[in-house]
């Protein structure tokens, strides 16, 4: 039987270095500056971490950065606790916060902190994240297959049940690209129109280079306590009020399978049944004020919002079209800019969208403040869309 | 502060394949296996299992396994539950275990599975661990320096403090291949001679060939769930008493401070220090029956004896040559054979000790059966001595 008790656990600290090319900072200094911003909000210092967490889904290569708890700790000289890594593809940042949020809840210490980096740049083309997917990966990439392609057909899928056109993918990109001008942490921040986006470089028909998210140095850290332990004249809280992950496929979905429809992920699904349980959400569109969704391609940001229950099946194109999520909109999705406008630092993103949230649910967001949000969401999807993690966020 | 709280949990179920040169049996095989073992035996079939852990260290680059929760659930189509996968060198499979743990006190779910697996053995030579540790890894292994090189500066600096010799070191290995000749799932199965460790091939000066466990294959399993939750009629638990886990250093030490002893781990002293605490154990070397640590060059076990207080710091060279930890011995340690007989699949090791421990307090070990045994210990070192798991078993 699934938990669907609201863990109820509190964020009082987060914290983002820029999202880019950091060709000058290491893993080490994205590590101390994400730790030090999200401790100095928290008001905790680093001997009160009773526990942390850090998320690296691609570990580097040439300096075996990411591959265990160690390279959290060493960075903070943050020695005499538990430092665990986890690596859930796309997810990994959500599932760094539940282990931690579980911790809490089990009494296991008092104070937790979850850290998510990832360094994609500056990278031998020996090393590079695609060619290790291509080379080093499930056959299915080997034959030549990229995630780019992967998500194509999913997007041929749309067009061919649902009537989305090549223009609804344009706008999705167009709103982040423009949300991302707003956000002086998001990689690539520049004013986009629909033509530009159509007329850019084919990567994997109907993708083009605008509809795919860059690869991106960063790193996000979350410090969190138990509701009980928030020192109100000191916090200004949010709280974890519901939060699900999820696996639901192997690679033998989508690639394997001749009756796979290439429509939705149930992993996103399965996640969010959890999460709205938890958190008590039974009209997402109507309860729910913002949305960090997990857009590595424009198509996937459609497709989630029916996954999420925003919009029926195949009224993605609808929201898209009418602006609905939009900042300004009835739910703005991805108002930090996304993936496709703030990159995607793997293992950071899960960890990112849960700071965009708790800062307009803090009611500190900048230009870009979804006014009286009060209720905030995030989901990602990792792997093969096998691995969902899906939050949400409320404020007490 | 730290948690002095018992997490009281009880292992219901596990499960090992057989460790060694498993070219017949592919990762999901492993998985498979030790699952299919845990899960009989602990009288649960696989919609029961709420939340599972998947413990691997080295990810095999070829077949791209081991880097998310995903190579758990597909290999037994267990779908629909959050599956992490977790990372920290050789304390891995000791951390998938905490993390589970937690879930359980968190009443994140109800059932939980912790399971290891390493693929090591068939690997293309760009892909041996050894490549990858010498080609890829922190700047101080690209120099050429090894972890036998690494091991042997503690070894010799024993030899110089406290008169340890090289037919001490010897002897751990002849005592642990003894034991692994009565372990029918151990790697290497066969008696040694003191004579014949000397005589093997040097590796790292004092460290031969028979000092140094092999790479192997293998998965390990457990099944866990609350205390309350235990079916007396069904099951036979074992307990979770105390659970320790400990970064206690970086890459720092020992490579980079001058000062560094050279002479134990701390981490491995921090997390027997909370295990201990949790478990009431003050009196190690009485309270404890029989004990699993890592021996991953002889050199290893006998130190850790004085890391987990079994005895005083030099003393060690004194409790093997008195067959103190022989089998029949005060405190038998490493009745399975250890890590120089079993192997070290990496990710399984950490599981493989509890199975171990759990079938000695079970009364089930079979012909290395420790009589009576009633609380026993599990401890893995890994990276640069950097991070520790300790876990005390009992029987209520």
């Amino acid at each position: 039987m699934k938990n669907l008790k609201s863990p109820n656990i509190a964020i009082i600290g987060t914290g983002s270095t820029k999202f880019g090319e950091l060709f000058d900072q290491s893993y080490d200094d994205l590590v101390r500056e994400a730790a030090t911003l999200a401790m100095t909000d928290a008001g905790v210092t680093m001997d009160m971490i009773g526990a942390a967490w850090l998320s690296t889904a691609f570990p580097e290569i040439g300096v075996f950065k990411g591959r265990s708890g160690m390279d959290l700790a060493e960075p903070l000289s943050m020695y005499d606790i538990p430092v665990t890594r986890v690596s859930n593809f796309c997810a990994s940042g959500g599932d760094a916060i539940r282990n931690a949020v579980n911790a809490l809840l089990a009494h296991d210490c008092d104070v937790v902190m979850a850290l998510g980096v990832e360094k994609l740049r500056d990278r031998t083309p020996q090393d590079s994240i695609v060619r290790m997917m291509v080379e080093y990966t499930h056959p299915y990439f080997q034959k030549g297959f990229t995630a780019a392609g992967t998500f194509a057909v999913y997007a041929n899928k749309h067009f061919e049940k649902y009537g989305v056109t090549r223009e609804d993918l344009a706008r999705v990109s167009v709103k982040n690209h423009h949300n991302g001008t707003l956000n002086e942490k998001a990689h690539h921040r520049r004013e986009l129109t629909v033509e530009q986006v159509l007329a850019s470089p084919m990567v994997a028909d109907p993708l083009t280079v605008m509809d795919c998210c860059p690869t991106t140095d960063g790193a996000s850290c979350v410090i969190m306590v138990r509701a009980e332990d928030v020192d109100k004249a000191k916090h200004n809280p949010v709280h974890i009020k519901g939060i699900g992950l999820n696996v639901a496929t192997g690679w033998d979905l989508p690639f394997f399978d001749p009756h796979y429809d290439f429509l939705s992920f149930q992993a996103t699904k399965n996640a969010a049944k959890v999460a709205y349980a938890q958190a008590g959400i039974t009209d997402p569109l109507k309860e729910i004020d913002l949305a960090e969704v997990h857009d590595c391609f424009s198509i996937v940001e459609l497709l989630t919002y029916e996954d999420l229950g925003f919009c029926g099946a195949g009224e993605a194109k609808d929201m898209i079209r009418s602006n609905t999520t939009a900042l300004g909109g009835e739910i703005p999705v991805n108002v930090s800019g996304g993936l496709l406008s703030c990159g995607h630092p793997v293992g950071a993103t899960g960890i990112r969208m849960v700071v965009e949230v708790a800062d307009h649910l803090r009611n500190r967001a900048g230009k870009r403040q979804v006014k009286g949000a009060k209720v905030g969401l995030t989901q990602n999807i990792g792997g093969p869309g096998a691995i969902a993690s899906v939050m949400v966020l409320g404020l007490d």
